[in-house]
């Protein structure tokens, strides 16, 4: 069987190794080393030299984490949605008691980032701006480093800079996404995406200015708390039990990324994108997002004719190859190809054949 | 090294194997198999008919889940607290908007549930009552089943019957709890405390009035939902990607509880409690806990004179066991043993030797 959904990913043997260590406590010398060296790689890995948290947790967890220790109830969010992932991390917010801008697109178009400079002047009082950077049910990758360049301009003409809240949770590891550089205030990832750990761990991370509204954010939290995090890292511990087992794994799959190099790896996840577009295309396929807005890490194909998505999620496992379907009205009209974190060229020859002899079974 | 903290416990060696199964998606025949597998072994061991549902996350999480789930902001609250864990689940609660009645005692000592009956009587607004079944800090087990007698026999006589809400994150699969009989409305454990798992998964049960009350509930949730988890559950599934890796394990430590027998486990933790205080005492140690009150899961031990309790956990440390000191202000004067979960005679005759051995020394 070979996994290409868009996460979990498959597990490197170094991985499932790590995970298989004998339990150790979590306040002691060995778990502060592993949470050291966990801590300080993914700082790498997110190109910021701001504080980087990890939490117990699913990434949606991240989001939650990030709504909660940002913002106040009834504060005016804008927030930016083409897909089902979009309209989670706005739908967390507005539970949280947000009042959410809803600037929403069309399904396999990326957002429009003229919109968001409309929605700031009509917003003044906006204090945050929510957006995917790589939404998974639809396969596009947004700009952020433009919407990024939106909001600081924004502010430096003297309209009120909302924070920007940004869910990688299924490219950072594998997309140049230079976080600083990009003045990103959080942006929420998730260990079984680009990572090729196990599900369980949401990581993100918090700039100066987060950290600044976090002290006047008023929205409950205890759990997801970013104050007791950091207070508890000075010592590398975390506030409450850590998931120490997929920490190791964790810290073996950071070793590989760190091993193979990130510009190698931004490269290969690049190289991925491209195989599997041309490949697909070649026997039949569509391509539901624009080559120039594509995902590095999900492709969403659709179907030649004849082929319902679900028809083509089964004929495929059936082969060995477990692929995913596309989510909400598309849930038949796409696939969904995952091809992140542990994913090499020969696998996707694999899956290319494969793709090629359903649909030329017929 | 033999780990003998209050949690994370050592794992045995089918629950390692387990996690270093290759992944699979969340979404598929397997998994649900697993899921479904998970969840019957859960209600079997918390002895309830009623839902349990399963979080990747802390026990933490699972009490912060609780409150989140049943209560909305300005509600009374009665917590229960003689220790460091009651205090945080207090906490949470107040964080989250609750009016809290504290009803607290002297650490080492039980929960006096007269004191529940007089709460009860002051504030008949109350609509919850949070109680530590087994607080960890001090090594001190509660009487649930009495206070929820208490309970009940208010709401006969009348009065406004609150739900109650147990932390039994360190001794629910070691300790007899019938959840159904004793009408607990929502239990928290976690895996890494008698579930012998690795941590990471938080789970719990909901009765049909914790249902009633989840209903009405305004505090805001999303993650934790227990709503949307019950939704999924129906076809084995969770709102977002679950720990799979860890639900392995869990279903692999659940195998062998299940083998051994609900009895015989708590049997044993029975005997490895008596041993432990035994034994300890006869090399000078004092107990924390009076016998009729004391944990079947871990022990808090007063170190002989002239030593603290951080001396007592180097020196066991130095010779290959690792046990925990105390919390709060009895950082220094306690030390605790661990013994639950994969934890048997043998593993408590070298603990105790160890003991004896370094308190001889001097």
């Amino acid at each position: 069987m070979q996994l290409r959904i868009p996460g979990p990913t498959p597990l490197p043997d170094e991985v499932l190794e790590a995970m298989g260590r004998p339990m150790i406590t979590h306040r002691g010398g060995e778990f502060h080393e592993t949470m050291r060296d966990v801590t300080e790689r993914l700082q790498t890995c997110f190109q910021t030299e701001g504080d980087v948290l990890v939490f117990p947790g699913a990434g949606t967890g991240g989001l939650e984490a990030a709504i909660a220790n940002l913002f106040s109830a009834g504060d005016k969010v804008i927030s930016l949605s083409v897909g089902s992932f979009g309209e989670r991390f706005a739908e967390i917010a507005e539970r949280f008691g947000g009042e959410l801008v809803r600037v929403e697109g069309p399904w396999g178009q990326p957002v429009d980032t003229e919109q968001l400079r409309e929605a700031l002047e009509r917003h003044d009082t906006a204090v945050g701006v929510l957006m995917t950077h790589n939404e998974t049910s639809t396969g596009v990758q947004n700009d952020v480093e433009k919407a990024s360049q939106i909001i600081r301009k924004y502010g430096e003409k003297g309209g009120n800079r909302p924070l920007l809240v940004v869910d990688a949770i299924s490219s950072l590891g594998a997309v140049d996404i230079p976080v600083d550089k990009w003045e990103i205030d959080v942006i929420v990832t998730a260990s079984q995406k680009a990572w090729m750990a196990a599900p369980g761990l949401t990581m993100l991370s918090v700039s100066e200015r987060a950290w600044e509204a976090n002290a006047k954010a008023r929205l409950p939290r205890f759990y997801w708390d970013f104050g007791e995090a950091k207070k508890y890292l000075r010592k590398w511990e975390t506030p409450y039990t850590p998931a120490v087992s997929l920490l190791y794994g964790l810290q073996a799959s950071l070793r590989l990324i760190t091993a193979e190099g990130l510009p190698q790896v931004f490269a290969r996840h690049e190289r991925l994108r491209d195989m599997v577009r041309e490949g697909a295309r070649r026997v039949g396929f569509g391509m539901f997002a624009a080559d120039e807005v594509a995902s590095r890490t999900v492709t969403a194909l659709v179907p030649p004719d004849g082929w319902s998505g679900k028809e083509v999620v089964k004929a495929m496992r059936e082969r060995g190859i477990i692929i995913a379907g596309g989510q909400g009205e598309y849930e038949e009209k796409i696939v969904r190809i995952g091809h992140m974190g542990f994913a090499r060229e020969v696998d996707m020859v694999e899956v290319l054949g494969v793709l090629g002899e359903v649909v030329g079974s017929r």
